[in-house]
């Protein structure tokens, strides 16, 4: 990600040490489940609970070795959890940890952009109610056509809002997706109760069926809502753009103390 | 479109000749409602229904002269029905039409896609239930790993399947909408309750704030699940590719008689 | 192609009876040169070329049962020439006529987008030239910067104009490239010079390996140089209908007698 | 860039000091071109030279107040230099500095890729060589066709790394293309010969017509080659993970002491 293009509560949710700390909660999640179960002792997990620390830098240094994200990630536990590292990542594969995170990552970053979505529809809820007399020309190709009105432009970018939401809302569920079914999805070495659980655990739901990893439909789903997003700010910057030409000058950008451009 | 790669009902469909009569049904309907609230005589929509015929090719020529293809349509029309075409059309815009038509052609066309898809996806369940213990090969980047059935790979692709359906289900929901509110959409010379009635004869509910145009997010929408549907029949037709690989011919593509590759 | 978007010319270059004409005249040079060569008769040659005619509809009915297009198209032409036909695609396979017939469609396609565009780019140098001192303003986001003329831009179009020129120039070049080199482009049954001698024939060049197929980086570059020239007539067109806004109106389309919109 | 998926040498040239640095070199050498000609004494570009200093977080800093990344770099300039920083930046626009600088970084960046491009395609064509005789199956759509060799394949992509190279060569002659004719390119402010003049000293050419911004097709011409060029390096990468299949195992991928995946 781009810095300067970057607010800095989303940076923080995508940076190496966020990911490991997801994988992390995983891992403490299955290890909590498996104890419940009487497979591992509860102390254990207690201990591992205490004692994981994530160093991303560690974990950077190990990858170089094992030329594998995940086996460093565990090798790194191991240096900071000791002997009861043996209860960690039992029965599962990588992708169980990596994709499970994924969705963790995928649900909080939703929720950044929800919420900044709800304030847009609601700014311009109340825009298109204070505009709703507010005459203007109406335009076709530019070319002046019949009048409207301000508020019916905000209107417009209200419902389509509206509708962003709605899409990203069901985006955010397609990818609330969790899955603890091992290597290539059989459940050879966990048992389906076991993600079930784990997913509950985690505010996720289980893949139904699964391969090695979640199925990338989900994925592509979250990023083609997040593509109209995108689409519709583009159109409502450009209308605003065009509406504060010189000549035009129906709408004018504001401009902070010491701004230059 | 092209031929070769296109059935037959889906190519009728978008033909131009399908594209203009959509239209008249269009037109059709906003005479109807016009008539029934008493703005325009009712013989005159009778008859109008009854001469009115599409001119594909005369359409086309008037286009040369008038350069604009509703109204070359609508030219068209005229030569057809005669005096009563001054009760067509009346307080539209070119858009109202085009964009309300383009609904109706979408709602046809994602019920042969929904109505294909439906079949797959219990074609899937079926060789899922089959094939629950038909023992294969599980792979990762295409080398052994632990063993699964084709059952699981059918299930995998049903419930992916399934995504899909709902995916283009509320993706036709969202064109299931028409704009019959003029230029600019400020219903300055057509009425909110007969967009409302001509879009509930159409099957169809009024773009809740247009403007010229019905918004394009929503076409985004249904382009876009489409894409999904594709990229996901693309997936399983690799994989059978790879499961008939030579070497690995765990599955074989039927041969017709007379086939030759 | 959508009929209503597409120049005459070009249509008929792509379609279906333009691509079996282009498959006979690959087979056709084929024969040519093997009958110079003393492996098949020149007589026979003769006779073919007098005897072969496409009929694309029939190839459609046979392709129904072969599933296989060049099968068809071959099939077809036996009917045509009879038993000659023996002497048609000798060590041939599919891709060889397809992939090198594609070839000479490119080289049309492409000469009348060369010829269109350097149409183009003259109007603009004579443009520039004759608005070299029309004052104007100049905009940056739409707002009035300092002053320039409309010579400027238009010499600026030019300048773009020529290096899609010169792309579209290259990327002919990329394709102009047959493939007379059997399955798999390993030779097994046709000589390197055959191949060569064709392409000469063909005003192509062989490419310089093959597998089964012309490798497709090529068509790649084509179709990129042909997205940037779009790009840059999207642009002009935008900067034009930018500049006949009611409100700036420094440039105005023509209308033609009879026009509507 | 993902510092996981990037090479240092690549991340470093793509950093905020990297790019400041760029600035500051067009900047300076602009302010060389002006004291050679007169306008601007050569002490202070002497003493600009030894007091300009980068401080990427300073300008940051004061990026929030300004809300213009070269105003804020300016006035960090500004800070370290004192009064010899009026002889900076006399009679430019933004864009000169910032378009021009990228110049400088894509030269750089292509220069990486074009070695490393090099170097694969003296490996490819040593692997043809090597394998010349090295018999395999050939195949279409998975199934054994005609044998081929691995020499074959080499060449195949020794051949389409060569047209790599060429068109990553012509894509950085594209981008080599500076520009300082001040605010929407019409030398107001500034000389056309300063232009020439600052661009031969970085090794650029001028933007032969300019607006406010060196034209972006040639940006476009850069990423597409790019683009083709990562689509080959799949292509390779698809090809070999095919020939380890677990069933085929026609190659292999080294494993290095300490690797697990």
């Amino acid at each position: 990600m781009i810095a300067r293009y970057t607010r800095d509560e989303m940076g923080a949710l995508w940076s190496p040490a966020a990911r490991y700390a997801a994988w992390l909660q995983v891992e403490l999640a299955v290890c909590e489940v498996y104890a419940r179960r009487g497979r591992i002792p509860s102390e254990a997990v207690e201990r591992i609970r205490r004692a994981a620390r994530i160093d991303a830098r560690r974990i950077d240094e190990l990858e170089a070795t094992t030329r594998h994200d995940v086996v460093a990630f565990l090798a790194q536990l191991e240096e900071a959890v000791g002997a009861d590292s043996r209860f960690i990542h039992l029965g599962l594969t990588s992708s169980d940890v990596v994709d499970t995170a994924l969705a963790l990552q995928l649900q909080r970053a939703a929720d950044l952009l929800l919420h900044g979505l709800e304030r847009l529809r609601e700014t311009l809820r109340r825009l298109a109610l204070a505009h709703k007399e507010t005459l203007m020309v109406g335009r076709t190709h530019g070319v002046h056509a019949e009048p409207t009105t301000f508020g019916l432009k905000a209107a417009l970018w209200h419902a389509e809002a509206g509708r962003n939401l709605e899409r990203l809302r069901r985006a955010k569920e397609a990818v609330r997706v969790g899955k603890i079914s091992g290597a290539v999805g059989t459940f050879a070495h966990v048992d389906p109760d076991v993600e079930e659980e784990v997913c509950r655990e985690l505010g996720l739901v289980p893949e139904p069926v699964s391969t090695q990893v979640v199925q990338r439909d989900r994925h592509a789903e979250f990023v083609g809502a997040l593509a109209l997003l995108a689409a519709s700010l583009e159109k409502i910057a450009l209308e605003i753009r065009n509406l504060q030409r010189t000549e035009v000058l129906e709408a004018e950008e504001p401009f902070a103390a010491g701004q230059t451009g």
